[in-house]
């Protein structure tokens, strides 16, 4: 073996952390255990008989565009049907300012390469997801975290912290927010909420971050406008994912951004990997024409909502007085506070013992707070496990009060 | 838009450059123009109809494996069929000590990750291939370019330059070489070369990246044992790639390495796009279980062969005196050097009005030199325009000569 193989290793090496989240999944498969952990999307929502006849017909039409290099910003195909799907929701982006990338943790990958030297601060939320937190960290980010209230990030909180910042002559080099059923608080950030965050964003020129994974994941209320739109200044990258509405196995993402930044963004993934599969992305803008995303949407959306419901009575049924928890208007996840003076990961053994499993919050947070904190994933379980792993948890926490 | 945009970006950002291939790729993508500069395989060599059969049978045999989320170092069944071509050409290599890649390009952008911080040295050939050196010089590496001769890297010039180094107390990251068919050079190394290289690793105890996307495509003379294969101590790491054998736009690669390299790359991995198309991977593995990748190799190499053999044909019959070329003995692309005293940037623009393209070697050279020096890529277009193209190159350059 090489010696000394540790002093080899990059500072970017050093700062990447195994994800605490993959390792806790491992722990969670045995086979007798339900776990609420993962972030899967249900199989049931992949529709294999439709990829299976599109596939034919993109290798049938076009074998060779699908099999060969493709242009680092992505096909015009698969540009053309997100800029059409942004069209039916009142919103006009030129193909231009879409960018696709090799899943949305490319996107995360790349906007930390692009703009983070080691000692820069970035500004998430308390809590954030953890995908994006670690590649941020990873490229030496130093993290600051703002609290959330009931409707995701305090902007009084953000103010306070830039206004800070500002005096020791700091720009943080942007604010990242996940501002749809966010992973892992299960909230979503109301309209007023956005613009006061934007408004903050150009008070102190600071870039947004907008992730927004679970967008086309409502189950019910009124869709928020993304920041992306609200903002006319330029100051927002908007992250989006085929992962969690068609398919994670395509690993398919996209980035909207004004011209220079995605010009950067497109600079940056040369490097990186060449360009994103041209077989796959002509798979989901062939799905996206025949107008199947929508329509299976509908069946994902009713089936996702009937499992938040039955997890949400569950908890009402169950759980014993001073746990609380979030009730999220969709995507996968909603969030549950223990009381104060209880810890999660002590919990956490405790459940793994009578077969239950969830992610411990504190995770989630940069600063090492919300101990008392845990995330369900709804989407992935089936009604009888919701049923029988909620009832383990709720008897876990009981016997941890005592 | 914000402003000090420019203030915004990370170093790394400013360590990218726009390609410099992908730049003169667009000048030649006028149709009249025959372009040996690219480095597309030849979409011929596609398997269309065999991709279709199986992408079929993948969606309906193991339809939800191949649309979830899969783990990071690559699905079981692909890195199977990976060990057994190995097996194959007599090598014993576990699956645990193959992790794939979103394509080769990312391998060397995690290589990049997790070894280099700004300053670092590497030593690379003199020419090298242009996506190894940008990736290694955007986390900041400083490239210390080593002259060729017929075996391709100088061991003799690469042993003064390691001990150099070691006298100043600097200890390189890696040595990157392609040891098969170089890209630019078309150079493949003698297998008494690769030890001589080796046994410099172990003396200055330094690692060796080898990367070797062309190994497969050998049209004649012995395969030389992969550098990997000569060590026995865990110095090398070695890239490979489905993009010239399969198809390009699979972005599908693959890192050889000891345990403790390859877990550090799975955790790099993990925050720079979590996982690899699984449906991709699948449809790879099944490829290669029904013998396909070695059946439909044989016609890649005979057309790839007699593209080589007329290209050749073409230089001996018209090029003037003092122009001189590799010949490769496999791999996509050639080598040609000017008299010393020419200038092929020059010549290019020249080359352009005469309607044929290539690429200047200088691009190809960290430390500037190769100025007579261009690549041709001889996979990608067909016979005609070969003969036509070398005509009109000829031409240009006996005008020059002028």
């Amino acid at each position: 073996m090489i010696k000394d193989i540790d002093t080899l290793y990059s500072r970017i090496a050093g700062n990447m952390k195994r994800s605490a989240i993959r390792e806790i999944l491992k722990l969670t498969q045995q086979p007798d255990i339900i776990s609420f952990a993962g972030g899967l999307p249900s199989p049931e929502s992949f529709p294999v008989e439709e990829v299976k006849k599109i596939s034919e017909k993109v290798l049938t039409e076009k074998g060779i565009t699908a099999l060969q290099y493709g242009t680092t910003d992505g096909c015009v195909e698969l540009r053309e049907q997100l800029s059409q799907k942004y069209k039916r929701e009142g919103l006009n982006i030129d193909i231009k300012n879409i960018l696709i990338t090799t899943s949305s943790q490319q996107g995360l990958d790349l906007v930390g390469k692009i703009f983070i030297n080691p000692g820069d601060k970035v500004i998430c939320g308390l809590p954030s997801y953890l995908g994006g937190i670690s590649s941020f960290a990873a490229y030496g980010a130093e993290l600051i975290g703002i609290k959330f209230d009931k409707h995701g990030m305090r902007s009084d909180k953000l103010s306070e912290t830039l206004e800070n910042l500002k005096q020791q002559g700091i720009r943080p080099k942007f604010i990242y927010i996940i501002p749809d059923f966010q992973n892992p608080a299960g909230i979503t950030m109301p309209e007023f909420r956005r613009r006061e965050i934007l408004e903050l964003a150009y008070k102190y020129n600071v870039l947004i971050i907008e992730d927004s994974p679970y967008r086309e994941l409502r189950f019910d209320g009124k869709p928020q406008k993304m920041i992306y739109e609200l903002d006319n200044k330029g100051f927002v990258l908007t992250l989006g994912t085929f992962s969690k509405i068609l398919a994670p196995g395509f690993r398919m993402g996209w980035i909207l951004g004004n011209d220079q930044l995605i010009d950067k963004l497109i600079v940056a993934k040369q490097s990186t990997d060449l360009c994103t599969p041209a077989f796959l992305q002509l798979i989901i803008a062939e799905y996206m024409k025949q107008g199947l995303l929508e329509k299976n949407l509908i069946n994902t959306i009713n089936a996702y909502r009937e499992k938040r419901d039955l997890m949400l009575k569950c908890f009402r049924e169950m759980m014993p007085e001073g746990v609380t928890w979030t009730e999220p208007e969709g995507g996968l996840f909603l969030f549950l506070n223990l009381p104060e003076n209880m810890d999660a990961s002590e919990l956490f053994h405790i459940a793994i013992e009578k077969k239950v499993a969830f992610v411990i919050g504190q995770v989630f947070h940069c600063d090492g707070s919300g101990k008392n904190t845990m995330r369900f994933n709804f989407s992935f379980a089936s009604h009888e496990q919701i049923k029988t792993g909620i009832s383990r948890l709720a008897e876990a926490i009981k016997d941890m009060m005592k």
